[in-house]
């Protein structure tokens, strides 16, 4: 066992494989960051780890007490905890089943006992997360329960065995281990040695709206303008597959017919205030004009008749990003990275595992790290015009958070979209419930709410050339039929993206810690309380920045949305009524309104809501100080949109609250204080 | 490529696994009956087949026109053809993503062009049937388009690729060839080379009722009493969990509380007509008296608690044998084989692939094989003592045809079990629709005409006290609370399961027509019709023995069903409407009837429904003659229980109709012929 930083590890079992995500993805750990922290001691010693194998894999044992919870092994739409599950990590579009098939898998586990597991692999690895009793076990001995065992109406999940993680084709690996205080410390530190998290640009957290696929630049520019004469919120427009010549593969090359003039459009978005974003995937079609020089750095197998770019090589980084920075200097803001997963059951699509790739890779192991490279290839014309870039990608793994992508999927469970976002934190990742359809305004309503509190807000309105507020009804809107209380509706969405646009200083400072702390921005409450028994399957309720939880309603649940508070003295952000922690507490949730909580001494800085926003924006801010005592909050003062935070800190601008009256560290251009709200 | 029997031929690739199906399994295959076949050519040279390998696999890539249609895998709940689709064939309890996760993988494919190729491996093996399109193959050079391309709103799901097996761990692969005149040929061959198809006892092909999970031996018997005083035709008793001192794990011991006389209750059962069937899993719980003896014989990981038997060792099959042959002495006719797969998503029970076991599988291997080897182990007790059994199972696999156990499933989608019938034709296996529960009259009604024509009919209705014709809503049925329209329900139900005694005769045909030329008994219409295009996805209509098809209607998609008559002259059974074929029919279905379709020149004999089957039944039979030549079938005449019929043929009977007569070849005690029907 090798120390490497202060509380992260390694170790090496075997002949670890050529390649692996650490070797591929070539993190940049922020060391100075990590060796700031306390020392902390691993959990274990190297010789309480058991390495064995069978013919076609090895396996790993680590020692897991019966009280210890395990959680994060990438995206995982259908479970939160991991205790007691077993979960394969495959890549796959149409992760219906709670297998380990996901969008992004991750072969990083983290315990409440304070550490995480890197498993450096891009094999499509087992984690058994106790739920193997051995024969002959400590479990055994001690008389735990098997997992799965029926006892009257319970099924026992947890305490059963140990950790067991099996990795196919290898005959070694290689475990980064993460030590720190908590299970928030430890994912901390391993988003750390992955870089950091992102930063995105201040107009990333916006409003993103994506057209209708088959709308021309006519279409777009029409929508762009009712967007803004409506007064909904929107930095991000997006297009998507239909501004190629073809999508399926993809020519990356304006269809002239539809847009006549993609400069003066992209222009004219820019001048009203929008970044303009468009979706892509990363197959490259005959007609595509990178086509022949792709051809000798691809794999062996056609996705769609396109190329699979091997994007480990030179050739294919540069021939993808430099035709993708002409693209960007046309006025883009950044890209939508569809479809880098792998369909095994809507229409089977993909490469095969057995695909090989001139790098040396084969396809299961590209599968695991194809959308991270695609995403390094993508963020590379930002990088290098000190610009940053904030979007979508649909597939990412180990060591991703310093990228600009935020993840999406073509499922719909609004449960699942939701719970999302619990997994996504503890793996590294960004999650976004974006909204595409709704069978009801209730059901529209709700997911927007979400949407609202969740890492980017995604109104993804690609089927229908008319915004869904306008009409949810599929058949209607294409028909141009509008909702009786459209106006209505409108309203509430309105206040709803407004409200997104008043938390856009607070998400600032939240995705900023992401970036110096490698704190998520959005994670489940368990991750501020690892103690709190009842938090440890909550995965409907999270803590956005510091001392604000959120806890929108998922679609399909009724009106009523019960909220566990830790200990402690919380605040309805609604009705500021003062509640004591430690207890369950339940309310009836009015259409449009997203149940905040706020904990006692959190500084809130609301801003006025804008439509967009500038690079030079100037937030007007309302302090909201919960309690008695003194509040406090960090404002983060930069130019908004460089890459000069990794060379130069931003200002962080610290606002104290004492009594009625508040005081800044260091006044910022960023920020004008309007006033203070104290609520007891 | 060796020729082993006519039409048959076996390759290697590499070296091997020591442990593979056909090792394992040990298939008694039918040389006499395949050498009796014609000799068939190999569908292509082995030099037309590539090998490669890459870390931790090999693969095989045979050659795949894009005129050919695969089918098989194992049982498929979720998709039928398999063109353009790719399946990593996994055992799995809960499949429900079309993944190749499933209770009984097969490694077997077969062609529309007329042959199958079984690969012997125990591995979680992917088969890509034609959706992988490789740079600089034919399918490139001649242009066929990829799959998952979208051509309009068309994916492309065939034609793109060859057939490309992957085999996880192994370093070489023995592939057998089953060539034939038509797919269905195949399949026969495929089914001789495991010993034929089984051949179920004459009360096999009646009807099983399995009853309410905690009741007692009183409920038992009065349950036993009504139904026969409801005249409910029923065969099979069936006693779910509860028979048991501890049912997860298993003891294997009756419960003396709740059955304080098991002995008398069988005999009692017996003298009633039933023939008792018990549930159990293979996991032996501490408490077993087979525990102790089966420590040194079982696997190093538990399951609930249990022991997981090697049934490869010798000593494990005859503990457990012998342990089930007392049983089956009180009067056990049968077991219900639960359990034998893996749970990924609901509990997540089952022993991890890196199990190992005393024989040297792994748990990965041993999830393959390990339904079927129980299925050998209890199956034995019955052979031994010169009995036939008929019972289910969850888990199968490879050459399974000849074991006298019917796949089900904890999955109820309707239309997926209806679906399940096809794909377990294709692949060596039966599977049952079987009836649990219903939301309504018309969806219960629905799924007992399905299970009517299903090669087993059972009516698990372990959940309620009181069968669900007489209350189909679970909190009412548990209440005792009846429907208010029960009478009419009960005697709904009552005339389809009459229909199912009526069928017997036929069913019993066909059945030994599927031990003894491989045919299945219940197959898709694209097995009798693989040159009809519009047949190849038809997977909710099925041929039931020679000449009758059957068209249940699927719970959810209303009254009316649409079935594709292919060419020449068809009867509607229940009107007698004359039907010109090569097209679709659709018609309205009320309730309580399955349409049925009979080829012309069939000569269809139903029986007088009887109560159950006693081993000296005798049918009163009347045939249906379908047009104006001569009609005929076949009638098997034995025992009805023995394994006698595997040394000495039965009596093959042939019935023969010219005008209104009819001529027997040799009349058998068995049957008495009341009278012919013509219909033009």
């Amino acid at each position: 066992m090798i120390q490497i930083a202060n509380g992260v590890y390694r170790m090496t079992f075997g002949t670890p494989e050529a390649f692996t995500p650490v070797g591929i993805l070539k993190p940049r750990p922020r060391f100075e960051a990590l060796n700031a922290l306390p020392d902390c001691p691993p959990p274990f010693r190297e010789d309480q780890i058991r390495f064995f194998s069978r013919r076609g894999s090895v396996t790993l044992e680590l020692p897991l007490d019966p009280s210890e919870d395990l959680y994060g092994l990438g995206l995982m739409l259908k479970s939160f905890r991991q205790t007691g599950l077993k979960k394969k990590l495959r890549t796959n579009s149409d992760p219906t089943a709670d297998t380990g098939d996901t969008h992004a898998p991750v072969p990083f586990c983290v315990s409440t006992a304070g550490y995480g597991i890197l498993v450096d692999t891009a094999r499509y690895a087992s984690f058994h997360c106790g739920n193997v009793k051995k024969r002959g076990s400590r479990q055994d001995r001690e008389g735990y329960p098997s997992a799965g065992t029926q006892y009257g109406h319970w099924w026992v999940k947890s305490g059963s065995g140990n950790l067991f993680i099996d990795i196919p084709a290898a005959e070694g690996v290689t475990l980064y281990l993460f030590c720190g205080e908590s299970l928030k410390d430890a994912v901390a530190r391993y988003n750390l040695f992955g870089g950091g998290g992102v930063f995105p640009p201040l107009w990333g957290l916006g409003v993103f709206y994506r057209a209708y696929m088959p709308g021309d630049q006519k279409h777009v520019m029409k929508l762009a303008k009712e967007l803004r004469e409506e007064e909904i919120p929107c930095d991000v427009f997006g297009l998507e597959p239909g501004w190629q010549t073809h999508a399926y593969s993809c020519t990356y090359q304006w269809d002239s017919e539809r847009f006549p003039d993609p400069d003066g459009m992209l222009t004219e978005l820019r001048e009203m205030g929008y970044r303009p974003n468009l979706w892509e995937h990363a197959y490259v079609n005959p007609a595509s004009p990178i086509f022949e020089s792709m051809k000798d750095c691809s794999g062996d197998c056609y996705v769609w008749d396109g190329l699979v770019p091997d994007f480990i090589t030179e050739k294919a980084r540069d021939v993808f990003s430099s035709h993708h920075d002409a693209i960007r200097k046309q006025g883009v803001s950044g890209f939508k990275l569809d479809e880098a997963d792998n369909s095994d059951f809507t229409a089977n699509w993909g490469f095969p595992d057995f695909a090989s790739f001139p790098s040396g890779l084969d396809g299961e192991q590209m599968h695991t790290v194809i959308g991270t490279l695609y995403q390094q290839v993508m963020k590379k014309p930002f990088d290098d015009s000190n610009e940053r870039t904030f979007g979508q990608c649909r597939q990412s793994t180990a060591l991703a958070s310093s990228y600009p992508y935020v993840l999406y999927s073509d499922l719909y469970d609004h449960a699942d979209f939701v719970r999302g976002m619990a997994s996504a934190a503890c793996s590294g990742l960004l999650w976004t419930p974006e909204v595409r359809f709704a069978g009801s305004t209730e059901e529209l309503i709700r997911r927007i709410e979400a949407a609202v509190v969740s890492p980017q807000t995604v109104l993804n309105c690609y089927q229908v050339p008319t915004p869904p507020w306008r009409q949810w009804d599929y058949e209607k809107n294409m028909r141009g039929e509008l909702l009786p209380d459209c106006e209505e509706v409108t309203a509430t969405v309105r206040e709803l993206l407004r409200f997104r646009m008043r938390l856009v200083p607070h998400l600032y400072t939240a995705y900023y810690r992401y970036y110096r702390d490698g704190i998520p921005p959005v994670r489940p409450p368990m991750m501020d309380y690892p103690d709190v028994p009842e938090l440890r399957d909550v995965s409907d309720v999270y803590m956005i920045g510091e001392g604000l939880m959120a806890a929108p309603v998922v679609y399909g649940t009724g009106d009523r949305k019960r909220v566990f508070l830790p200990e402690g003295i919380w605040y309805d952000f609604w009705d500021g009524t003062r509640l004591e922690g430690g207890r369950f507490f339940e309310k009836t949730v009015p259409l449009g309104q997203i149940p905040l909580f706020l904990r006692e001494g959190t500084l809130l800085a609301l801003a006025e809501p804008l439509p967009c926003l500038a690079d030079d924006t100037v937030f007007d801010i309302t302090l909201f100080a919960y309690g008695e005592g003194d509040c406090s909050c960090t404002l983060i003062g930069d130019d908004g949109h460089s890459c000069d935070y990794l060379t130069k800190p931003p200002a962080e601008i610290l606002v104290t609250a004492t009594g009625n009256t508040y005081t800044v560290s260091t006044p910022h251009p960023r920020y004008r204080i309007r006033g203070l709200k104290r609520i007891l």
